[in-house]
């Protein structure tokens, strides 16, 4: 039986990929595991049907028989732990994998992803263009940092990871801002995640959501 | 031999168990392995010899022989696969308690640690008021999920286990701010956590440091 994972009915980024089911979809299909899509209604992530899913009303979930998890960060890691090729097989290769997926969504995403709210919920406030510029000087040291730790290699530490895959994801909401490319390694970081076969896939499935949802 | 971890050597808590050196701490008092601390300074921090260890020039590291990582979270885990105590053994509990780790960091933390940082950085702004009522806005809906979801229950999800451990130390943060009394379970929660023996030999540990620092 295939798991199954919810997301948008209708993504707010216009199926762009940067809703959070997409980290879930790029793992699933780098492993090969086949996988169902349950579509919600903002109305429906908020009712108590979900909310037994997923306590905070969001996407994505993952459900496999009698076992439910919330959190893409956590579905990633419990697809990465069942199935190779996304984690390495040497132990001390293997925690540190697991480093940069914490490290992608609890240190470099937490500045991007303000920045994604403030640009939309902060636009008229007599704050935004400070707030944006604090903000922007906060996402620009951690890419410095991480420039400087990628340096020439093609992925965070070794083979490409889940912790790849989670910074890809973050990084990309980045997209437009052009502070990506004031790195080139990092753009090109970037575009060798989104080169990658098993991603292409993914977001092809997303987009495919959203155009059908606009038709 | 035992691990090493780095803590700051002046913390800007003033030893109240909020950076995240308490998370290790914590972690490793539950299960019963002893480590060492090397303290660093805020400039330390920042040098090339810290950095190779940690990219983004922070605490807390880890090392156990050749084995070098950094995030709490990330390090959290570590301890929690090699020792018992901090997950459960059953698959699928053991997935909800990882589950409930990357919702403490990537879901709960985000708008409490950016009112942490807001109250310092941005104190003396014309709009400092509006904005600590948007952040505390954002942190009570996502403290009503969590309050909805423990319920009556000791814990997030069974037993204690390292989900737990990550989210008390993340609601301790609120500490002072009157959100959590508005909800009696997280407060007994948060209570419950600090309570365990493991915590307070953590708790004093760090504060040690503190007081050694500035007398």
């Amino acid at each position: 039986m295939n798991p199954t994972i919810t997301a948008f009915e209708r993504s707010p980024d216009r199926g762009n990929g940067l809703a959070r089911d997409m980290r879930v979809r790029w793992a699933l299909e780098e492993v090969g595991q086949p996988y169902e899509v349950r579509l919600l209604s903002f109305k429906a992530m908020k009712e108590p049907a979900h909310r037994t899913l997923h306590p905070f009303g969001q996407i994505p979930t993952y459900e496999e028989g009698d076992l439910a998890l919330f959190e893409s960060g956590a579905i990633v890691f419990h697809i990465a732990e069942r199935h190779a090729g996304l984690l390495p097989g040497d132990a001390h290769a293997r925690a540190r994998a697991i480093t940069w997926m914490f490290a992608a969504l609890n240190t470099v995403e937490p500045p991007i992803f303000e920045r994604s709210l403030a640009m939309i919920l902060e636009r008229d406030e007599p704050w935004y263009e400070q707030r944006l510029g604090a903000l922007e000087d906060s996402i620009r040291k951690r890419l410095g940092d991480l420039s400087r730790h990628l340096d020439d290699g093609d992925w965070l530490d070794g083979a490409f990871s889940a912790g790849d895959l989670l910074m890809v994801t973050v990084l990309r909401r980045l997209n437009g801002s052009g502070m990506l490319e004031e790195h080139p390694n990092l753009a090109a970081y970037v575009a060798r995640g989104e080169a990658r076969p098993a991603y292409k896939r993914a977001f092809e499935a997303q987009r495919a959501v959203f155009t059908a949802a606009s038709s």
